[in-house]
C-alpha cells in the first residue's frame, strides 16, 4: 500500500520521518505487506532532503495513482486543502489531516464524502497535537452521555501565560520570548486571539455532542488583555489563568454553551498544572466522571504520532467507513453569549461598598501591593447579560475573567 | 444481539445500570438493531432488583445460548473466572473483563483462545478503571516506540497518601478512614501492599512492549512503611510520595525494568496533582513524548464505562479479532531487582560527614523539626546492588524511597 503526503512543512516532514524511523512497527500494525511513502506534494523543492525524489508539485499524480490508498494532508489553510482532500475522498482514498481549520469548517462535509466513497477521513492530529483525544472520546467513552468538554488547546498562549505566572513577565515580553523560541508566529494573532483554540473546541464539540458548531457562532477572546496584576490576583485566589476553550451541553442537549476565553483555574485541578506548550483536554461523562488527556499539543513529531496512528487506522479499516456521528445542528443550537453562565472574577474601579450594593456579599480578592482604588471579587453563578447590567453600575471595569469549576 | 454479565457485584451491576441508562446511545454505537442483557450469572439472588429476572446460577445457560455473543466477566479472582472465560471464548463468544488478576495472569492465553475462535477478549477496565488507556496505547500511540509506562494505578493507596500529605495523618488512621468510606477492603493488603498495582503494571507492560511480564517477577513494595516524617521530607524536597508502578525498556528492548514502590514525584509533574482515589498513567513514546491519561481508577460507573466501551467495540468488530501484539518473553527479560536503576531518597542514622564519605556530595534534605541524629539525602543515579552496598556502610537505614523523573 502506498501513502502520499501533501505539504512538506513541519508536520508533513515529521510524518515522513516517523514512517522512516518506525517503519517496520508501523507496517506491521497496519497489517500490510508493504506500506511506503510514494509522493510528497509541495510547490517547493528540497535539494539534498532524504525524500527529495518523492517531491512533486502535481496533485493529479497523487489523485490518479490508484495504488495510493491513503493521503496525508498537512498543508494547512482552507484552500486548496479542501479541494484536494475532497477530490481524494471522492476517488475512494482515505485522508488523514492535522489541519484544524479545514476540519472545523468542512469536517462534516468531508466525512459525508468519505462515507459515500467507502473511505475514511480522520483528524486526530487536529486537536491536541500528539495527545490521543478524539479516538478515546469516540471509542473509549462511547457509552457515556458527555456533558462537557474543555481544555487548554493552544500551546503558544499556554507558554506565554506560564511565563507570566512563573517569571512575572508581561504579555509583550512573554510573547517576544515565545516568538524567539519558534512557539509563536511572527503574526501571532491566530494563537493569542484564540482563533486556533476556537477551531479545536468546535471539533471537540462536534464529536462529543454529535452536532455541528460553527467557529463564528460563539464568544472568542484571546489573552492580550491579561496583565501582571491579573496574574497576582489569580495567585491570591489560589490558582492560575489559562486560555480555556469549553463546550457544555445545556437544556438536555438541545443547546450548547461554547466559549474561548482566559479563565481562572484553581490549583489542584488537573488543568492548573498544564505548563509551557503542553495541552490538556478534560471530558466529563455521566458514567466516567472527569477524565483528562495530557501531552504535547503541537510540534513536529508529536503531531506526526497522531497522524500516523490515523494512517494505521485507515490501513486497518480499509473499505469500511468509521462513523463519527457528526450531524447538522438546528438553528439556535449554540447559545448566545448573553446566556453564557459562569462565575466571574471582576476588577472594578470602585469601593467594596459599591460592589456589595450591586452584587451582595461576594468573595473579595486582594494581595499585598494590589492597585489602589479598585475592588476585586468573584461573582456567584450568573449569566453574561445580568453580569453586564450589574457591571454598568460599578463604573470602570478593569478585568472580567471567568472562573471555572474543573 | 444479547449480552450476559457474570458477577453481579459493584462493577457488574454498574454495567447493567449503564446499559439501561444509555441504552439507545449504546445500541446505536454498537451498530445493532437490538442489544439486550439476557443473563446475569451470580450464586446469590437479588429479590426486588430491577434485573432480578435475569439472574441465574447456571453458567451453561450462557455458554449454550448461541444468541449471547458478548459476555462480560466481572466476578473477579482467577477461578472459576478463567474457566468460564476460556469456555465462552472457545464457543466463539467475545469476552470483556474488568478482572486485572485474570488478565495479568492469563491474558496472553485468553487472547490466543479468542484469536483461534474469531472472537475478542478485551480488558480496558482492568487498568485505570474508567480512564481510556489501553485502547489509546494500542491504537493512538501505535506509531511510537514506547520506552516507558508508569502510573498511579491504585486509588486506595492514593487516597491514603493524599490524606497523609494534606492532613498530616499517619498511615493507620488514613487507612481506617479509607475503610470507613469503602475505598479500602477490611483486609486491605491487595491494595496497600501493591498487589493490585503490580497486576496493572504487568498488563500495561505487556501491551506497551509486547512481551509478557509475570506479576511475581519484579520488586513490589506497598505503602505501609511510609511515615509522617517521610511526608515532611517529601514536602521539603518540593514534591509528594505516590505509589508508583513503572515499566521501562532497557538494553534496546531486550529487557524491561519493572517496579511497584512508593516514589517521590516533584510538584509540577502531572502525576503529583493526582489526588484521592484518582489514577493517572504516563506513557513515554519516541514521537509523542510524555502523554498522561487521568481519571477515576475505580468505582461502579467509571469501571462500567470502560467495560461498555469494550462491549461496543466487540459488537462492532464481531467476527474479526483485534491483535494486541502480546507474546511470550525470553528468559531473563525482566531485569533482576539488583539492576534496577534510579535516584533514591535515603534517611540514615548517621552524620552528614559519613554520607559524604560514602556517597560523595549529594543533595541533603531537611525541614524544621526533622528527627535528630539522622541525615536525609538524595543519591545520584545508581543501581540497587550498589545502593545496598553503600547503605551497609551507613548504619541504620530509616527510609529508602526512589525518586522519579516524570
Amino acid at each position: 500500500m502506498y501513502v502520499a503526503v501533501m505539504g512538506y512543512g513541519t508536520v508533513g516532514s515529521g510524518v515522513a520521518a516517523l514512517l522512516r524511523k518506525n517503519h517496520e512497527l508501523i507496517r506491521k500494525k497496519s497489517r500490510q505487506e508493504s506500506l511506503e511513502l510514494r509522493y510528497i506534494l509541495d510547490l517547493r523543492t528540497f535539494p539534498g532532503d532524504e525524500n527529495e525524489s518523492l517531491v512533486t508539485n502535481d496533485f493529479n499524480l497523487i489523485l490518479n495513482d490508484s495504488e495510493v490508498r491513503i493521503v496525508v494532508e498537512t498543508m494547512g489553510g482552507l484552500h486548496p486543502a479542501f479541494e484536494f482532500v475532497s477530490a481524494c475522498l471522492a476517488a475512494g482514498k482515505s485522508v488523514v489531516t492535522s489541519n484544524k481549520e479545514l476540519v472545523a469548517a468542512k469536517g462534516m462535509e468531508l466525512l459525508r464524502i468519505a462515507a459515500e466513497n467507502n473511505a475514511n477521513f480522520m483528524f486526530e492530529a487536529s486537536v491536541g497535537g500528539g495527545i490521543p483525544v478524539l479516538t478515546p472520546i469516540i471509542q473509549c467513552l462511547a457509552a457515556n452521555e458527555i456533558s462537557e468538554v474543555a481544555g487548554i488547546l493552544n500551546g503558544t498562549t499556554n507558554y506565554i501565560l506560564t511565563k507570566m505566572f512563573d517569571e512575572g513577565a508581561g504579555f509583550e515580553s512573554a510573547l517576544a520570548e515565545a516568538q524567539r523560541l519558534g512557539y509563536a508566529e511572527r503574526d501571532p494573532s491566530a494563537d493569542v486571539d484564540g482563533i486556533d483554540a476556537c477551531r479545536k473546541i468546535c471539533i471537540l464539540a462536534d464529536l462529543c455532542f454529535g452536532r455541528e458548531v460553527a467557529p463564528d457562532s460563539f464568544y472568542v477572546e484571546g489573552i492580550r488583555n491579561i496583565t501582571e496584576t491579573d496574574v497576582e490576583y489569580a495567585k491570591a485566589l489560589g490558582g492560575v489563568i489559562k486560555l480555556v476553550a469549553s463546550a457544555e451541553k445545556k437544556n438536555g442537549g438541545e443547546n450548547v454553551a461554547v466559549c474561548v476565553s482566559p479563565a481562572f483555574i484553581r490549583n489542584g485541578s488537573q488543568l492548573a498544572n498544564v505548563s509551557d506548550v503542553f495541552n490538556a483536554v478534560l471530558v466529563r461523562g455521566d458514567a466516567v466522571g472527569d477524565t483528562v488527556f495530557y501531552g504535547r499539543g503541537a510540534g513536529k513529531m508529536p503531531t506526526a504520532s497522531a497522524v500516523m496512528a490515523d494512517v494505521i487506522d485507515c490501513a486497518v479499516s480499509m473499505g469500511e467507513t468509521k462513523p463519527y456521528g457528526w450531524s447538522e445542528a438546528p438553528d439556535g443550537y449554540v447559545l448566545p453569549d448573553d446566556e453564557f453562565t459562569s462565575r466571574f472574577f471582576v476588577r472594578a474601579a470602585c469601593g467594596a461598598d459599591k460592589v456589595k450594593e450591586v452584587f451582595g456579599s461576594v468573595q473579595q480578592v486582594s494581595f499585598e501591593g494590589a492597585p489602589q482604588g479598585e475592588t476585586a471579587f468573584v461573582t456567584e453563578l450568573t449569566d453574561k447579560a445580568s453580569l453586564k447590567k450589574s457591571l454598568a453600575d460599578l463604573g470602570e471595569i478593569r478585568s472580567v475573567i471567568r472562573v471555572t469549576d474543573y
